[in-house]
């Protein structure tokens, strides 16, 4: 059995748990991979091992749930033409495509693990990603496969892109019926990019309809160059979440704040194109529920910070430390339907995942106070130390 | 003697200096404190040490020239307050005043010994600070003896603001008399916080042209928190650097430019303070110097992070990549007018300081492609590896 571990000093630990709040002089114990007690640290049980983490501020690990892990090939010079004044546009995955249908398994293997090990070390603990820059039969399942062996939760995107000599509706019943049943088996969602120069609201539609009749749960890239059908789409069909939300109307707004859908914000992935920050003052002050997620991918937004996220929300976007790191915490459980029950990610209670995060710093507030500051001190994953 | 330092494997080389100019396969010889050779790897002369950088980029050390860090206190919940919706002030250093004239002399060097090693372990290699938390002839003087320990290059600001009980005219009286005598022979610059809530524009000139008189370079802070006349007595008086620039006039930005005087942009300022970002675009496309730097202090500022006020440049002022790294690295060096010559810093040739910065990423570009991930993989500081 592993030893239990007692974590003390805490000078402010955010919990994400409804009755347990924020507490101040606490403390945590870790029973093999879940929190086993959370209170005040004058009142902690005994444990195998204790770690005195001197006054810092501790809050459940980053949950980064929208990233594109499985790719091969470089896009530095996109990027740097981009920022020279050039448009983002949706057909820069092609290049990213190629590559990585060029790729070897031990390639694509390396690139996942070493962009897991980078977030890790930035105090991520539980990352969702994506296929789609294989979008043949075989490459959509070999990036499914090789993304499950190092991520948590793996996302079919076979709709990504109409590859280049495809017509997109014949696309769409490939994507539909031969590709979704050899995916399956290996991922917990499906995602459609439904957007201009992508997929249109049919489309979508038929992607999403045939991988819920598959069992899978449903995300959706939508409103990121511009208005459009994603939004409504997903809430339209139970999407857990909707991601970007750039372009947001106020019947957006309404609907997103009716539903169970989670707007997922990427606002790094916002700068590095060049568009606006998506409005999460509206969405919060209208009742929706917001995650902030990196969008890590080589195209669009190739950072894995989610401190950076954060640090932008609050000094950009005009959300509280608090409501920015929920967002990035517990947002990304709900987006993935992982914020309660037993082995619960994104909140720090008796029974939840042991994803715990130490920051260098006497308070979360510092997370935006500091930007750029690399600031994760220590982090265990599902219990394990890792940094 | 020290031994030669050869780096070899330099995938991408930012040397700063108009004839080497950016080179790929680079190498660089460090004998002792200063930069012996620089050229392709083929051509690398020997030496007694090695090291294999492997393809990453390398640039010289960042030179943040705008710092604030003999401090004591915190400032956490006023920031908090200010991401809340209230407007910063001023009069919010008074309290870091407070804290600093009660801390002891050893808990003032402890905190500028900890934000230095903070700075380079993230790619500083030369930072100047300034005065300005004491505002009395005692409080100043030990503030610049102690940061002389420190840093690189210090600056009296002993007009940062008017304390409590003085009337204005009387405390610049105080400033360009005995407190200048005290303080003088600590340090090589004298800087005014010229600005409604602060200096005026009489008050303002009375202590530049004091500290001129005395031999002392000149700075500026203008023009942080609206339109003023910090600018163009800057540019008047001939002083090396006017800081902060968010509120500049068209004929501002003509002065800048016809000028020797560096416009230092202050961009995780203008964020933290929620201000409009400075006209970077302009301030360059009119032919004015700018650099970058991080103004990190506990009010308005409180982040060391070079990297990230270059990621700040490229993704929300539009400068080229090259244009922010040259800003945060020679720009700063000419605003400290130590940019040539012996010892120069902010560039990498022949009779440089060896001031080295290695990134983890093959390109400059990455600074701004993945921002917030940590990035400094190695750093030299005048000869020695400190990181
Ligand atoms: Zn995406
Ligand atoms: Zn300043």
């Amino acid at each position: 059995m592993a030893p239990t571990v007692l974590i003390t000093g805490i000078g402010e630990l955010t919990t994400n748990d409804d009755e347990l709040g924020q507490l101040r002089d606490a403390a945590l114990v870790l029973d093999g991979e879940r929190v086993a007690w959370v209170g005040p640290a004058a009142q902690a049980p005994d444990a195998d091992e204790r770690v005195d983490v001197e006054g810092r501020a501790v809050l459940p690990g980053w949950v980064d749930s929208h990233t594109h892990l499985v790719f091969a090939g470089d896009r530095t010079a996109e990027f740097a033409a981009r920022m020279a004044g050039e448009p983002y546009q949706a057909g820069g995955i092609a290049v990213t495509v190629a590559a990585t249908r060029a790729a070897s398994d031990s390639d694509l293997a390396d690139g996942v693990r070493r962009h897991v090990a980078e977030s890790v070390s930035q105090g991520t603990t539980y990352l969702e990603t994506k296929t789609g820059y294989g979008l043949t039969v075989e490459d959509e399942v070999r990036s499914a496969r090789l993304a499950g062996e190092y991520v948590d939760e793996v996302t079919f995107l076979g709709a990504h892109l109409v590859p280049e000599d495809w017509d997109g509706d014949e696309y769409v019943r490939l994507v539909c019926g031969e590709m979704l049943d050899a995916v399956a088996p290996h991922v917990r969602w499906a995602d459609v990019f439904c957007e201009s120069g992508a997929f249109d609201e049919e489309q979508s539609r038929a992607v999403l309809q045939a991988a819920k009749k598959r069992g899978l749960g449903l995300r959706v890239h939508g409103n990121q160059l511009g208005p459009g059908p994603g939004v409504q789409l997903a809430v339209e069909l139970g999407a857990a979440s909707v991601d970007h939300c750039t372009y947001l109307e106020s019947n957006d707004i309404e609907a997103l704040a009716e539903s169970d859908t989670v707007a997922t914000l990427l606002p790094a992935c916002d700068l590095s194109t060049r568009q606006p920050l998506a409005n999460a003052r509206d969405l919060i002050d209208t009742g929706a529920t917001i995650a902030l997620a990196s969008n890590c991918n080589p195209g669009s937004s190739y950072t894995s910070s989610m401190a950076f996220c954060v640090a932008t929300a609050v000094l950009q976007m005009h959300l509280s430390v608090a409501e920015a790191v929920r967002a990035a915490t517990w947002g990304g459980a709900r987006a993935l339907r992982r914020e309660s029950g037993d082995d619960a990610i994104g909140v720090l209670g008796p029974g939840a995942r042991a994803d715990v995060h130490v920051l260098d710093a006497p308070s979360t507030t510092w997370l935006a106070y500091r930007p750029g500051v690399p600031m994760t001190h220590a982090v265990w994953r599902k219990g394990t130390r890792v940094r």
